[in-house]
C-alpha cells in the first residue's frame, strides 16, 4: 500500500523534474505557511550564473519578500534533497520551523550528513526534520539525470561537467 | 610596529561601518581577482528582507554576475567575521580560491567553529584560509554595535532586537 505524496513535496518533484530539462542539477523546494503554497523554486545555480542559486535559497528569498519579513517563523521547507552547509544555514537564519526532504545526500548533504549544521552549538535555531518523503522519486531523478552526463558525449549534448 | 592593512580588508571593514549605520550587524566583504576589487557588499538582511544577505552572499552574487560565471575559481573573499556556515558553504560551491578574514566569530561561525565546512568530507572545495587580519578594529566594531543594542531603548532608536 502507498500513500500519496503531500502536495508540496508532489510540486518540488515536478519542480526538480524542470531543472532537469533545463540541465540543472534536479533539486526542487516549495515553502507553505498554514498548508498554502507561499514560495517555490528549482535550482538555477547554471541559468542564472549564481553559484547560491539552489532551489532552497531562491525559495526562502522569494517568500521573505512574500511576506514581507526577513523571518519565516512558522513556515515549512520541503526540498527534493537533503540540503547543503549552504542551505541548511540559511534554514536555520531564516527561522524556519521545519524541513521536510526526500532523498538523503550523503556526498553534498548538512543535515544528517558532513556538517550536520543544525546539530551544531553555533545554530541558534533547530526546525523540525523528516526526511524520506518522496524519496524514491526524487532517488530516480538525479539517478537518471547523472547517468546521462556520465554516458558519451554525442548522447548527452544538454550537459556539461558545469553544474 | 604596526602593518598596514592590505586594502581589500581595509575597504571591507569600512563597508562594515556602513552596515552598522545602517542597523545591520557590522559586516563588509570584498571578492578580488588577481588583486582587483571585482565586488563588494556589506550585511543588508534587515534592509532586503533578506535572511540570506550576509555581506559574503551578497558579493559573491555580485561577483559570479560581473565574470559572467557561476565558479570564482582564482578568487579571494576579505571578510571582517568568520564565515557562517550558510556563507561558508557559499564560498566552497562557488570555487573562492582563498578566504581572508577578520575577527572570529565562536558563537556563529562555520569556519573555524561550528559545523567547520571546509573540514567536512561533503565539502569539494577547501579555500586557503587565513583569519585575524584587522581582528581588532572589526572585533570593535561588533562590540559596539552589540553593546548600542544592548543599551536602554532610549538610547537606541535605530535599533532592534530584530538584526
Amino acid at each position: 500500500m502507498s500513500f500519496p505524496l503531500p502536495l508540496p513535496m508532489r510540486r518540488a518533484l515536478d519542480l526538480a523534474a524542470v531543472a532537469a530539462e533545463s540541465g540543472e542539477v534536479p533539486v526542487g523546494a516549495v515553502i507553505t505557511l498554514d498548508g498554502e503554497i507561499i514560495a517555490e523554486a528549482r535550482n538555477a545555480m547554471r541559468g542564472n550564473l549564481d553559484p547560491t542559486a539552489h532551489a532552497e535559497m531562491v525559495a526562502i528569498r522569494h517568500a521573505a519578500t512574500r511576506l514581507g519579513r526577513s523571518r519565516l517563523d512558522g513556515c515549512e521547507l520541503w526540498v527534493t534533497l537533503e540540503p547543503c552547509a549552504m542551505c541548511a544555514g540559511a534554514i536555520a537564519l531564516a527561522r524556519i520551523g521545519a524541513v521536510r526532504f526526500a532523498a538523503e545526500d550523503p556526498k553534498g548533504g548538512g543535515v544528517v550528513h558532513g556538517a550536520r549544521v543544525f546539530s551544531q552549538s553555533t545554530c541558534h535555531h533547530r526546525p523540525d526534520v523528516l526526511g524520506g518523503i518522496g524519496e524514491d522519486e526524487a532517488s530516480v531523478q538525479l539517478r537518471e539525470f547523472f547517468a546521462a552526463r556520465r554516458a558519451p558525449k554525442s548522447h548527452t549534448v544538454n550537459f556539461t561537467d558545469d553544474c
